[in-house]
């Protein structure tokens, strides 16, 4: 059984990812998962913050000699910044005059929910968990994952489709966000070079106001076959289990599997992906006209191209 | 521990709903789960089985003298269309040659996908699980679920948003829900007249031409308490489960918390809820000026109403 | 998954064996469910009740045209005396005068314990769920397993190794288990006769005071390949999840894997199992001198008969 | 919910301790959680390593200005001995000549059993992660969880009852047992001289002929209220749960609550524990004689020391 979870706060010595059963004899590559945490470090219109970190995977325990052993992997994501802060968050007492209060809680975070679930006087203790910083041990074991599903065949890429009102406008097919996914530099990860200028300007537009702006990605599953996930038990479709991961993720409202959202306003004919059947095709010969699905159906996954936003 | 699973087929003998982990001593009025199976089978151009069936919770275990006694709960569906279906899905090996075999599998259900998974011939097994009336033992047990939020003070209601392109355009609020709610017949669910004779129409227009129609619904959820759920760990965000609990119901493609989908489209200022305090105001004395987050920040809620579409 | 539950009180209608997660084309034997469900309420010096019920495994879902299909399996397990019953523990409110209140808690019993938690005024509810007829369920849920076992080459089997003070003396071979386990009138379900004498004397003697006599129950699996349950972490070792198992039914106090108690009397080298190789011995080769470790090391199974106490 | 997990191999960086879902503002003393860790590093005729290690609990997370946050508490285990394991233990693929191969695997260990399961071709993965090191993460887990208890009221301590032959004659009240558990100087913690004058013995028999010897320990919880655990589910029984958390330590082959062993030799009057009724007494007012059943009565705390050997 796969299991997750993270530790470790914002400001603090450092994150911790843990992953358990993981089969052995997988080869971690470590300048991978280093990319991999680069990449989240990317993108248009960041703070100041992004440059410090420049995060490094630290491979605690579960891999020798270059490959897993069964056991149980942590990763150690040690914080840059850490030496500042060892007087305002220390694990000890501390002196209390030195804590940086967050006196105001912002809206749209967990400042205020948080604190008063916990009973803080003060939101500094939930804004240092409930941050965007945490993906980056989620990273850590996704790019562990990702590594797994290649010896399976399966990809698992992600592109940018909209910012504020500036959305990609036509469809990208996998080879185009591959290319993208390989790039040196990233901008906004949009695959269409016009609407990643678009892109910018939304964020240019926001920089200047102070002000943030919404968007929305896509996760992308290339090679999957058909019958992973149950339609049998609630709480083991994979559409479930897939919307649960992605909600998950701080700042994320809302989860579409495929034209989900769209579908949702039209009539049925136009949603459904007609079968047909190439006895050479893909994994089990079925064939389809479109995705509308994103892959899914009834909670199983049905050979094509997953695809959520 | 709430825990909560179904079994049943479509045309088997019944349906069979299981919870456990209710405290003891909660009264449960059986009058109450038949309302809520009833609604269950209400609704503008559904097929004639909704007639036949008129579902009936009947209580196996779990409550005694009218009351939980904190036991798990059992209760069956019957369906009172089996007697039809004996010879066709026997239990035991029976005459095969009375199989109803489902040659063709549909697009847009777990058809296809299904049968690749079990390596069934056709699809008959698969559409039986994977099928909406699975949701009449849901609703069961969120009958119970409400019966135990009633005592803490919370309310939890649904309605119709859109039906194709036939969608709300104005936001509706608790009382007309709950008026709503209380109806002795109902066509849409739809909580303004106007856009409930134009939903209407885009089901009678997808029943001319045999299609069928996408939609979206709310459920909102009243007298929340602010701190249920965490962002300490990610499946334990009390967003990341709704989403697993709504997406897991049949046919829904896309989940939604407050105004998620239209916030990824605007500035985080014209989204972010202003929070605000009067001593006296709900559970903790904070207000806000408006509820584009859905009750919930930072994967906790915050005191305002739930809404998830 | 493979995920068991069961529901149901003692004297309610029925009780339900849950069991999600069977894989799909397994052939379900009606006739050996309700062998071990009659094995079950065998024995010597059992109550009247036992002569009552004659349990039958009434299969609800789940199993079509004679074999699994993927979906959850939902067994109803009716009680012959619930007419009797109808007044004394109705669902519906009923007349609480009829009730038969439990007044006097039984030591070694739930009554006490459960009654303070659940804030029960007397033990009726208690008993009726913290009941040995409970286990029927898991026997029919056992059974489902033992035929999905079978088809691996797994054998389960058990037998009866002490009554009071009157123990088996020497080691009981696996034919001689399977032999035991076939017979069509059972006394105590222990191997050796004279043993079995003793023990039924023991059971003579506790009758005629009106006392009871505990005893010692040893659960074998012939034909485990080794591998199974892992070391890597604490809730996922084989031996964590069989003593949970087993301390789950009522009336057990202690679990035993192999000759665990001995042991701990006993210097290491009287207790290692002596590892050999052998071409074309078992699973892989290796051989043992004994089986002291009950098949289990390091919470994974070596290859060697399983044996629980 | 409260969740614990252990990474890290026995020559590895360090291990971690993950616990999830502590709740916020528990003090957390530094001092008790190394000493509670040089507590298992004590014995007498262990190895040299435990010279070496004096572990110390290297909080990352999860603990602020001294008290928890209700975040993830992940505590680092550093190796002392690490620095001299680079070499044959690399997490980077490094010299495979350097490899510390074992090429004999141990019986009663995990070493055959975990090299089948995970096809390593010698064993050394295997004793890294099924070693007795583990422990000491457990160890610091249980700190914490010990810390929560005592503001409950809730002690947990532990003793010696048997070192092979060697047993403890008398039955240790609980002033004993909180008595040596304060000892500056440990040998084989077991609360009576004279017996622990004979379980060194046994020691030291087993150390001149380079053998080991089994042993007991009890766990005592005093101060448990009535009613922690639940007969309702087979899996939510407190009994089931502390014989998986006690039978997935490494070594431990058997499990006992309370009397159970010698119980299933014994008529049932002379087991259970006969309950009277004093107004001013303990939680609820009700007495015992005595406490056979180790404080848990089906699956329940019945108010009564929790003992568990």
């Amino acid at each position: 059984m796969l299991r997750y979870y993270t530790a470790g706060e914002s400001h603090g010595e450092a994150l911790v990812a843990f992953l358990s059963g993981m089969p052995a004899g997988l080869k971690v590559d470590q300048a991978f998962l280093d990319r991999e945490l680069w990449r989240r470090q990317q993108g248009y219109g960041r703070g100041g913050r992004m440059k410090i970190e420049r995060d490094k995977a630290h491979i605690l325990s579960g891999v020798r000699h270059g490959s897993t052993i069964g056991s149980p992997i942590a990763v150690l994501l040690e914080n840059k910044d850490w030496k500042n802060w060892t007087d305002a968050l220390p694990v000890e007492a501390g002196d209390p005059s030195k804590h940086k209060r967050v006196a105001s809680p912002r809206p749209g975070h967990a400042d205020l929910a948080g604190a008063l679930k916990y009973n803080f006087p003060e939101a500094r203790y939930v804004l240092e968990r409930a941050s965007a910083r945490e993906s980056a041990a989620r990273v850590t074991i996704g790019a562990l994952a990702k590594l797994l599903l290649r010896e399976l065949g399966i990809e698992v890429l992600s592109h940018v489709v909209a910012v504020g009102r500036a959305a990609l406008e036509k469809e990208v097919t996998w080879p185009a966000i591959a290319q993208l996914c390989q790039r040196e530099e990233m901008l906004l990860n949009c695959a269409d070079a016009p609407a990643e200028a678009r892109m910018k300007e939304e964020v240019d537009r926001a920089l200047q106001t102070g002000d943030s702006v919404g968007g929305v990605f896509e996760v992308v599953a290339h090679g999957v076959p058909p019958g992973l996930g149950t339609y049998a038990q609630w709480d083991e479709r994979l559409d479930a289990l897939l919307a649960a991961a992605v909600m998950s993720l701080q700042a994320v409202k809302a989860v579409e599997i495929g034209a989900g959202i769209s579908a949702a306003a039209s009539p049925g004919s136009a949603v459904h992906d007609e079968i047909g059947y190439e006895k050479t095709s893909g994994f089990s010969g079925f064939t389809r006209t479109r995705n509308n699905a994103g892959g899914i159906e009834g909670g199983v996954t049905n050979g094509e191209e997953m695809r959520v936003r």
